[in-house]
């Protein structure tokens, strides 16, 4: 029987309503979850039973911090990661089947946003499961606000492909979308390799463009850099290891 | 001379502090502001004298709901809406140079993303000023996470186009970056035409692509529907004059 229920985000009690996968966000850097999100996201923490989390560790380790008192034995976790077989994800929807709540967990941030757990969300609106999206932090939204750049108009692109010929066709293209339709450009690459994805942007693209660097957002370290490519190829920096966003626009 | 700051998320006294530009984002709904971001936040809004907002009555709202006992005849209001003169934003930054914060405060959701508030940050940043993104309710983010569809690419569109032709070239281009890209295409219709548009996609794109349409997010009538095209073709909907956001994938 259900113990609650949080209802267009109003904790209610009850046995009335339709089990949920939660999406629930968890913080990107050592930020106290009460800090990077509402209260009551804490709550759901608590009081849901199920897991599908992108890293066992990392899931644990957010679910203590939410609340010391959780007791971790008692719950059930199901991985669902960059090797997960989408043909296992249906199975990791019995919980709601059973009339049972759960919360799906991401790495670091919103969860089926640049990661796997948009799977789970796909199954579970195929059966007709209720879907709730929670507020949290989310790099790709922080750093587009702190930009600057046209939030009317942008895209995420996840991480640049590798092979060079693939690499340069689609930065010429991202930079003809900025150049013909005003539409803000957003990336990310393997934090050890930041400082060479900064220098091959100054030499490769047209100088005039700007990019803004944001690093470690709502961390200790957090930077918000903006310059043009210009100014870029001249700077010092040094974004090694820290995981950083990227967003370019004219 | 500053009072507090938050640095790093934690709210730390002192003067020693740049004075910092907050983009402060407003419930979607009428949700409770404590409900749908975390407690600083609120705490930034009690403390902040100086706002620029892109419309002044629901600012001065949502300021008496994060705390009644704020004295809004003590605050200034700049306002920065669709009809501002850029050349006139720069002037609006004054309390930075000043040494007191400013906080951006949008008319729904999170300031420079989809309102003309990216134009204060450009201005902040242009002038090296501290720029601090805070975590809000985000219609676009909320929808791609509850759409299930790919979240590791994903562009938003902003309004279509309106003139026949320009809109049908949109749709076209749109549709074939699902197909090539697999991008997730989000967009929005003022909320009168909700209706029309959900007809007019089911009529013109094809009908083997899903439809996302995702209605009052965070408020007491929320719904989060998502069929293909031909089921949207053969459905009953109403979602007029609903705040909605649109989601197109493959």
């Amino acid at each position: 029987m259900r113990k609650f229920a949080i209802v267009n985000h109003e904790i209610i009690t009850g046995t009335e309503r339709r089990p949920t996968l939660y999406l629930l966000p968890v913080p990107m850097s050592d930020a106290a979850p009460a800090s990077v999100m509402p209260v009551q996201n804490i709550e759901i923490a608590r009081h849901t039973k199920h897991f599908i989390v992108e890293n066992i560790r990392s899931a644990r380790r957010f679910l203590k911090r939410c609340d010391p008192s959780i007791d971790i034995a008692t719950l059930t976790f199901s991985v669902l990661d960059e090797h997960t077989d989408p043909a296992d994800v249906d199975a990791m929807l019995q919980p709601l089947a059973d009339g049972e709540d759960i919360a799906v967990v991401s790495e670091a941030g919103c969860p089926a946003v640049a990661d796997p757990g948009a799977l789970a969300v796909d199954a579970a609106l195929r059966k007709g499961y209720a879907v709730e999206p929670l507020i949290g932090p989310s790099s790709i939204l922080l750093s587009l606000m702190a930009s600057g750049f046209n939030g009317q108009k942008f895209a995420f692109e996840g991480y640049l492909p590798h092979e060079a010929s693939a690499r340069q066709r689609r930065l010429s293209e991202m930079t003809r979308r900025i150049e013909r339709e005003g539409q803000t450009q957003i990336f990310i690459e393997t934090p050890y390799r930041n400082n060479k994805l900064i220098a091959e942007l100054a030499r490769t693209l047209p100088s005039r463009l700007q990019l803004c660097v944001c690093a470690d957002l709502t961390g200790p370290a957090q930077r918000i850099e903006r310059h043009t490519l210009a100014e870029w190829g001249r700077a010092k920096y040094n974004f090694d290891k820290i995981p950083t966003i990227f967003l370019l626009y004219k």
